[in-house]
Protein backbone atom coordinates (compact mmCIF):
# COMPACT_ATOMS: atom_id res chain seq x y z
CA UNK A 1 0.00 0.00 0.00
CA UNK A 2 2.74 2.75 0.38
CA UNK A 3 2.12 5.35 -2.31
CA UNK A 4 5.76 6.22 -3.26
CA UNK A 5 5.99 9.25 -5.26
CA UNK A 6 9.12 9.86 -7.43
CA UNK A 7 10.26 13.59 -8.52
CA UNK A 8 13.77 13.36 -11.02
CA UNK A 9 15.33 15.15 -13.23
CA UNK A 10 13.61 14.80 -16.82
CA UNK A 11 16.14 13.23 -20.07
CA UNK A 12 16.28 9.59 -18.79
CA UNK A 13 14.73 7.02 -21.17
CA UNK A 14 11.30 4.93 -20.37
CA UNK A 15 13.83 2.30 -19.68
CA UNK A 16 15.71 3.85 -17.31
CA UNK A 17 12.65 5.06 -15.36
CA UNK A 18 11.08 1.58 -15.91
CA UNK A 19 14.68 0.14 -13.83
CA UNK A 20 14.29 2.88 -11.22
CA UNK A 21 10.76 2.39 -10.46
CA UNK A 22 11.60 -1.35 -10.13
CA UNK A 23 15.13 -1.13 -8.21
CA UNK A 24 12.94 1.25 -5.60
CA UNK A 25 10.02 -1.56 -5.48
CA UNK A 26 12.42 -4.25 -4.69
CA UNK A 27 13.61 -1.95 -1.63
CA UNK A 28 10.26 -1.45 -0.28
CA UNK A 29 9.19 -5.08 -0.45
CA UNK A 30 12.35 -6.15 1.48
CA UNK A 31 12.15 -3.40 4.14
CA UNK A 32 8.33 -3.26 4.88
CA UNK A 33 7.90 -6.58 4.51
CA UNK A 34 4.63 -6.07 1.94
CA UNK A 35 3.18 -7.98 -1.12
CA UNK A 36 4.99 -7.85 -4.49
CA UNK A 37 1.91 -6.56 -6.30
CA UNK A 38 1.38 -4.11 -3.49
CA UNK A 39 2.95 -1.19 -6.14
CA UNK A 40 1.79 1.92 -6.38
CA UNK A 41 4.04 4.82 -8.14
CA UNK A 42 4.20 8.22 -9.70
CA UNK A 43 6.64 9.39 -11.20
CA UNK A 44 7.48 13.22 -11.93
CA UNK A 45 10.36 14.68 -14.28
CA UNK A 46 11.37 18.08 -13.65
CA UNK A 47 13.42 20.55 -15.33
CA UNK A 48 16.91 20.49 -13.01
CA UNK A 49 16.03 24.34 -12.03
CA UNK A 50 12.40 23.13 -10.48
CA UNK A 51 14.12 20.72 -7.96
CA UNK A 52 16.32 22.26 -5.35
CA UNK A 53 18.10 20.18 -2.63
CA UNK A 54 20.79 21.54 -0.89
CA UNK A 55 22.22 19.61 2.62
CA UNK A 56 21.16 20.64 5.24
CA UNK A 57 25.06 21.41 6.26
CA UNK A 58 25.83 17.59 6.05
CA UNK A 59 28.33 18.50 3.03
CA UNK A 60 26.39 16.28 0.63
CA UNK A 61 26.84 16.82 -2.72
CA UNK A 62 24.12 16.49 -5.30
CA UNK A 63 23.49 16.27 -9.19
CA UNK A 64 21.38 15.98 -11.90
CA UNK A 65 20.55 12.65 -10.65
CA UNK A 66 19.14 13.80 -7.89
CA UNK A 67 16.15 11.86 -6.80
CA UNK A 68 13.22 12.43 -4.22
CA UNK A 69 11.46 10.03 -3.02
CA UNK A 70 7.97 9.87 -0.82
CA UNK A 71 6.19 7.73 0.48
CA UNK A 72 2.74 7.53 2.17
CA UNK A 73 2.46 4.96 4.21
CA UNK A 74 0.66 3.43 7.26
CA UNK A 75 2.49 3.18 10.31
CA UNK A 76 5.52 1.39 10.45
CA UNK A 77 8.44 0.54 12.73
CA UNK A 78 11.47 2.79 12.86
CA UNK A 79 13.89 -0.22 11.66
CA UNK A 80 11.81 -0.65 8.41
CA UNK A 81 12.35 3.13 7.83
CA UNK A 82 15.75 2.58 8.30
CA UNK A 83 16.01 -0.16 5.95
CA UNK A 84 14.31 1.29 3.14
CA UNK A 85 16.42 4.07 3.23
CA UNK A 86 19.52 1.79 3.21
CA UNK A 87 18.18 -0.77 0.47
CA UNK A 88 16.80 2.06 -2.00
CA UNK A 89 20.14 3.69 -2.10
CA UNK A 90 21.80 0.57 -2.72
CA UNK A 91 19.29 -0.96 -5.17
CA UNK A 92 19.27 2.82 -6.74
CA UNK A 93 23.41 2.32 -6.85
CA UNK A 94 23.12 -1.25 -8.07
CA UNK A 95 20.34 -1.11 -10.79
CA UNK A 96 20.41 2.58 -12.03
CA UNK A 97 24.00 4.00 -11.08
CA UNK A 98 22.65 6.57 -8.96
CA UNK A 99 24.82 7.71 -5.72
CA UNK A 100 23.47 7.40 -2.53
CA UNK A 101 23.94 11.17 -2.36
CA UNK A 102 21.14 11.84 -4.31
CA UNK A 103 18.82 9.89 -2.49
CA UNK A 104 16.10 12.59 -0.60
CA UNK A 105 13.29 10.56 1.19
CA UNK A 106 10.49 11.76 3.15
CA UNK A 107 7.65 9.61 4.62
CA UNK A 108 4.38 10.37 5.89
CA UNK A 109 2.02 7.85 7.82
CA UNK A 110 -1.87 7.70 7.50
CA UNK A 111 -3.89 4.60 8.76
CA UNK A 112 -6.28 1.86 7.86
CA UNK A 113 -9.38 3.77 6.43
CA UNK A 114 -7.01 6.37 4.51
CA UNK A 115 -6.97 3.46 2.31
CA UNK A 116 -8.95 2.55 -1.09
CA UNK A 117 -7.63 0.17 -3.72
CA UNK A 118 -10.01 0.26 -5.81
CA UNK A 119 -14.11 -0.33 -6.46
CA UNK A 120 -14.48 2.26 -3.97
CA UNK A 121 -13.85 -0.05 -1.12
CA UNK A 122 -11.44 0.64 2.10
CA UNK A 123 -9.77 -2.83 2.23
CA UNK A 124 -7.99 -2.71 5.46
CA UNK A 125 -11.18 -1.99 6.80
CA UNK A 126 -12.94 -4.73 5.18
CA UNK A 127 -10.83 -6.95 5.94
CA UNK A 128 -9.66 -8.01 2.63
CA UNK A 129 -6.24 -6.77 3.45
CA UNK A 130 -4.89 -6.80 6.75
CA UNK B 1 -10.38 22.55 2.96
CA UNK B 2 -9.02 19.39 1.19
CA UNK B 3 -6.51 19.50 -0.71
CA UNK B 4 -7.12 17.17 -3.71
CA UNK B 5 -4.22 15.71 -6.06
CA UNK B 6 -5.04 13.76 -9.04
CA UNK B 7 -2.66 12.04 -10.99
CA UNK B 8 -3.98 10.51 -14.17
CA UNK B 9 -3.06 9.32 -17.61
CA UNK B 10 -2.66 11.78 -20.40
CA UNK B 11 -4.87 12.51 -23.33
CA UNK B 12 -7.81 13.63 -21.75
CA UNK B 13 -9.96 16.74 -23.38
CA UNK B 14 -9.75 19.86 -20.75
CA UNK B 15 -13.52 19.57 -20.58
CA UNK B 16 -13.19 15.69 -19.99
CA UNK B 17 -10.64 16.69 -16.84
CA UNK B 18 -13.58 19.16 -16.23
CA UNK B 19 -16.24 16.86 -15.57
CA UNK B 20 -13.50 14.44 -13.44
CA UNK B 21 -12.61 17.17 -11.39
CA UNK B 22 -16.55 18.82 -11.07
CA UNK B 23 -17.65 15.14 -10.09
CA UNK B 24 -15.09 14.05 -7.45
CA UNK B 25 -15.52 17.50 -6.26
CA UNK B 26 -19.44 16.70 -5.39
CA UNK B 27 -18.37 13.54 -4.06
CA UNK B 28 -15.88 15.14 -1.61
CA UNK B 29 -18.84 17.69 -0.28
CA UNK B 30 -21.19 15.02 -0.31
CA UNK B 31 -19.10 12.89 2.08
CA UNK B 32 -17.79 15.53 4.05
CA UNK B 33 -20.54 18.00 4.79
CA UNK B 34 -18.14 20.54 3.18
CA UNK B 35 -18.81 23.97 1.77
CA UNK B 36 -19.64 24.30 -2.43
CA UNK B 37 -16.64 26.71 -2.69
CA UNK B 38 -14.11 24.57 -0.24
CA UNK B 39 -12.45 23.33 -3.35
CA UNK B 40 -8.78 22.95 -3.86
CA UNK B 41 -7.66 20.36 -6.83
CA UNK B 42 -4.58 19.57 -8.54
CA UNK B 43 -4.31 17.50 -11.46
CA UNK B 44 -1.57 16.17 -13.20
CA UNK B 45 -1.18 14.23 -16.40
CA UNK B 46 1.40 11.59 -16.60
CA UNK B 47 2.59 8.97 -19.25
CA UNK B 48 1.16 5.68 -18.32
CA UNK B 49 4.59 4.59 -17.74
CA UNK B 50 5.02 7.16 -15.15
CA UNK B 51 2.47 6.03 -13.43
CA UNK B 52 2.30 2.22 -12.01
CA UNK B 53 -0.51 0.32 -10.32
CA UNK B 54 -0.83 -3.12 -9.48
CA UNK B 55 -3.54 -4.23 -7.00
CA UNK B 56 -1.68 -5.87 -3.62
CA UNK B 57 -3.46 -9.43 -4.44
CA UNK B 58 -7.13 -7.90 -4.53
CA UNK B 59 -7.56 -9.36 -7.89
CA UNK B 60 -8.27 -5.97 -9.60
CA UNK B 61 -7.77 -4.82 -12.89
CA UNK B 62 -6.41 -1.44 -14.31
CA UNK B 63 -6.50 0.68 -17.23
CA UNK B 64 -5.11 3.58 -18.55
CA UNK B 65 -7.91 5.30 -17.32
CA UNK B 66 -6.51 5.21 -13.70
CA UNK B 67 -7.23 7.78 -11.31
CA UNK B 68 -4.74 8.15 -8.18
CA UNK B 69 -6.54 10.72 -5.43
CA UNK B 70 -4.42 12.07 -2.53
CA UNK B 71 -6.32 14.09 -0.08
CA UNK B 72 -5.25 15.76 2.41
CA UNK B 73 -7.91 17.00 5.58
CA UNK B 74 -8.67 18.15 8.74
CA UNK B 75 -9.58 14.61 10.66
CA UNK B 76 -12.49 12.62 9.25
CA UNK B 77 -14.33 9.99 10.64
CA UNK B 78 -13.79 7.01 9.15
CA UNK B 79 -17.50 7.05 7.83
CA UNK B 80 -16.58 10.27 5.87
CA UNK B 81 -13.87 9.01 4.43
CA UNK B 82 -15.81 5.28 3.48
CA UNK B 83 -18.94 7.25 1.94
CA UNK B 84 -16.08 9.52 -0.17
CA UNK B 85 -14.64 6.11 -1.97
CA UNK B 86 -18.16 5.32 -2.34
CA UNK B 87 -19.39 8.55 -3.50
CA UNK B 88 -16.18 9.09 -6.09
CA UNK B 89 -16.55 5.89 -7.46
CA UNK B 90 -20.25 6.36 -8.24
CA UNK B 91 -19.28 9.58 -9.62
CA UNK B 92 -16.79 9.20 -12.06
CA UNK B 93 -18.47 6.09 -13.12
CA UNK B 94 -21.80 7.95 -13.91
CA UNK B 95 -19.66 11.41 -15.58
CA UNK B 96 -16.50 10.27 -16.66
CA UNK B 97 -17.01 6.26 -17.09
CA UNK B 98 -13.88 5.59 -15.17
CA UNK B 99 -14.34 2.02 -13.53
CA UNK B 100 -14.45 1.76 -9.51
CA UNK B 101 -11.51 -0.42 -10.06
CA UNK B 102 -9.24 2.55 -11.71
CA UNK B 103 -9.72 4.21 -8.66
CA UNK B 104 -6.78 4.78 -5.97
CA UNK B 105 -7.44 6.77 -3.06
CA UNK B 106 -5.45 8.09 0.02
CA UNK B 107 -5.48 9.82 2.79
CA UNK B 108 -3.28 12.34 4.90
CA UNK B 109 -4.62 14.30 7.90
CA UNK B 110 -3.76 17.27 9.11
CA UNK B 111 -4.96 20.31 11.83
CA UNK B 112 -6.30 23.49 11.83
CA UNK B 113 -2.99 25.53 12.07
CA UNK B 114 -1.73 23.39 9.28
CA UNK B 115 -3.92 25.48 6.65
CA UNK B 116 -3.91 28.64 5.14
CA UNK B 117 -6.76 29.39 2.48
CA UNK B 118 -5.17 32.79 1.35
CA UNK B 119 -3.94 36.78 2.78
CA UNK B 120 -0.95 35.38 4.69
CA UNK B 121 -4.06 33.83 7.72
CA UNK B 122 -4.68 30.23 9.09
CA UNK B 123 -8.63 30.73 8.59
CA UNK B 124 -8.78 27.89 11.29
CA UNK B 125 -7.24 29.64 13.84
CA UNK B 126 -8.61 33.19 13.15
CA UNK B 127 -12.15 31.57 13.58
CA UNK B 128 -12.78 32.67 10.05
CA UNK B 129 -13.52 29.45 9.56
CA UNK B 130 -14.31 26.16 11.22
CA UNK C 1 14.22 19.69 6.10
CA UNK C 2 10.90 20.69 5.35
CA UNK C 3 10.14 19.68 1.99
CA UNK C 4 8.01 22.11 0.31
CA UNK C 5 6.12 21.51 -3.19
CA UNK C 6 4.84 24.27 -4.93
CA UNK C 7 2.14 23.80 -7.67
CA UNK C 8 2.15 27.21 -10.10
CA UNK C 9 0.41 28.03 -13.01
CA UNK C 10 2.97 27.92 -16.26
CA UNK C 11 3.92 30.81 -17.79
CA UNK C 12 7.04 32.05 -15.88
CA UNK C 13 10.32 32.29 -16.56
CA UNK C 14 12.89 30.50 -15.15
CA UNK C 15 14.34 33.45 -13.64
CA UNK C 16 11.06 34.16 -11.97
CA UNK C 17 10.53 30.86 -11.00
CA UNK C 18 13.83 31.29 -9.13
CA UNK C 19 12.66 34.72 -7.31
CA UNK C 20 9.78 32.71 -5.75
CA UNK C 21 11.67 29.56 -4.92
CA UNK C 22 14.39 32.08 -2.96
CA UNK C 23 11.85 33.91 -1.74
CA UNK C 24 9.35 31.36 -0.64
CA UNK C 25 12.35 29.98 1.25
CA UNK C 26 13.75 33.11 3.21
CA UNK C 27 10.45 32.85 4.62
CA UNK C 28 10.65 29.08 5.95
CA UNK C 29 13.95 29.98 7.52
CA UNK C 30 12.48 32.96 8.76
CA UNK C 31 9.52 31.08 10.56
CA UNK C 32 11.19 27.59 11.30
CA UNK C 33 14.56 28.88 13.12
CA UNK C 34 16.41 26.50 10.21
CA UNK C 35 19.73 26.33 8.60
CA UNK C 36 19.86 27.96 5.09
CA UNK C 37 21.49 25.07 3.27
CA UNK C 38 18.04 22.93 4.83
CA UNK C 39 16.39 23.25 1.38
CA UNK C 40 14.32 20.82 -0.47
CA UNK C 41 11.81 22.13 -3.01
CA UNK C 42 10.22 20.91 -5.72
CA UNK C 43 7.80 23.09 -8.73
CA UNK C 44 5.89 22.11 -11.04
CA UNK C 45 3.94 24.13 -13.37
CA UNK C 46 0.10 23.52 -14.34
CA UNK C 47 -2.43 24.61 -17.38
CA UNK C 48 -4.64 26.85 -15.97
CA UNK C 49 -7.12 24.59 -16.07
CA UNK C 50 -5.38 22.00 -13.96
CA UNK C 51 -5.28 24.33 -10.98
CA UNK C 52 -8.71 24.98 -9.34
CA UNK C 53 -9.12 27.09 -6.03
CA UNK C 54 -11.92 28.63 -4.74
CA UNK C 55 -12.56 29.97 -1.68
CA UNK C 56 -14.67 28.39 1.05
CA UNK C 57 -16.62 31.31 1.61
CA UNK C 58 -13.79 33.58 2.52
CA UNK C 59 -14.52 36.09 -0.45
CA UNK C 60 -10.85 35.72 -1.72
CA UNK C 61 -10.49 36.45 -5.13
CA UNK C 62 -7.72 34.06 -7.22
CA UNK C 63 -6.05 34.74 -10.45
CA UNK C 64 -3.75 32.95 -11.94
CA UNK C 65 -0.47 33.94 -10.11
CA UNK C 66 -1.96 31.37 -7.42
CA UNK C 67 0.57 29.40 -5.90
CA UNK C 68 -0.31 26.46 -4.09
CA UNK C 69 2.81 25.57 -1.09
CA UNK C 70 2.94 21.82 0.05
CA UNK C 71 4.98 21.52 3.10
CA UNK C 72 5.89 18.61 4.96
CA UNK C 73 7.69 18.91 7.81
CA UNK C 74 8.42 17.86 11.37
CA UNK C 75 6.57 19.31 14.13
CA UNK C 76 6.07 22.83 14.15
CA UNK C 77 4.39 25.04 16.64
CA UNK C 78 1.25 26.76 15.93
CA UNK C 79 3.09 30.25 16.20
CA UNK C 80 6.02 29.11 14.05
CA UNK C 81 3.26 28.02 11.41
CA UNK C 82 1.85 31.12 11.28
CA UNK C 83 4.40 33.38 10.99
CA UNK C 84 5.43 31.25 7.89
CA UNK C 85 2.07 32.11 6.33
CA UNK C 86 2.38 35.59 7.51
CA UNK C 87 6.46 35.54 5.74
CA UNK C 88 5.68 33.63 2.89
CA UNK C 89 3.28 35.75 1.49
CA UNK C 90 5.58 39.17 2.80
CA UNK C 91 8.10 37.67 0.41
CA UNK C 92 6.00 36.67 -2.61
CA UNK C 93 3.89 39.82 -3.18
CA UNK C 94 7.87 41.92 -2.25
CA UNK C 95 9.76 39.69 -4.53
CA UNK C 96 7.33 38.65 -7.03
CA UNK C 97 4.13 40.73 -6.90
CA UNK C 98 2.02 37.63 -6.00
CA UNK C 99 -0.72 38.94 -3.92
CA UNK C 100 -1.63 37.25 -0.71
CA UNK C 101 -4.59 36.29 -1.94
CA UNK C 102 -3.01 33.99 -4.58
CA UNK C 103 -0.88 31.58 -1.68
CA UNK C 104 -2.84 28.57 -0.74
CA UNK C 105 -0.93 26.78 1.96
CA UNK C 106 -1.33 23.37 3.77
CA UNK C 107 1.33 21.59 5.70
CA UNK C 108 1.33 17.98 6.59
CA UNK C 109 3.70 17.11 10.00
CA UNK C 110 6.18 13.90 9.99
CA UNK C 111 8.63 12.53 12.42
CA UNK C 112 12.17 11.95 12.75
CA UNK C 113 12.83 8.71 11.40
CA UNK C 114 10.74 9.87 8.33
CA UNK C 115 13.71 11.56 6.67
CA UNK C 116 16.53 10.67 5.26
CA UNK C 117 18.77 13.40 3.19
CA UNK C 118 21.25 11.09 1.56
CA UNK C 119 24.10 8.20 1.96
CA UNK C 120 21.31 6.24 2.90
CA UNK C 121 21.08 7.50 6.46
CA UNK C 122 18.61 9.16 8.55
CA UNK C 123 20.16 11.81 9.95
CA UNK C 124 17.71 13.19 12.44
CA UNK C 125 18.34 9.47 13.85
CA UNK C 126 21.94 8.87 13.43
CA UNK C 127 22.67 12.35 15.64
CA UNK C 128 23.92 14.02 12.50
CA UNK C 129 21.29 16.38 12.67
CA UNK C 130 18.98 17.59 15.65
Amino acid sequence: MPLVRFDIVEGRSKLEIGTLLDAAHRALVAAFDIPARDRYQIVQEHAASHLRAEDTGLDIERTDRIVFISVTTRPRGDAAKLKFYREVCRELQESCGIAASDVIISMTTNTDADWSFGRGRAQFMTGELR
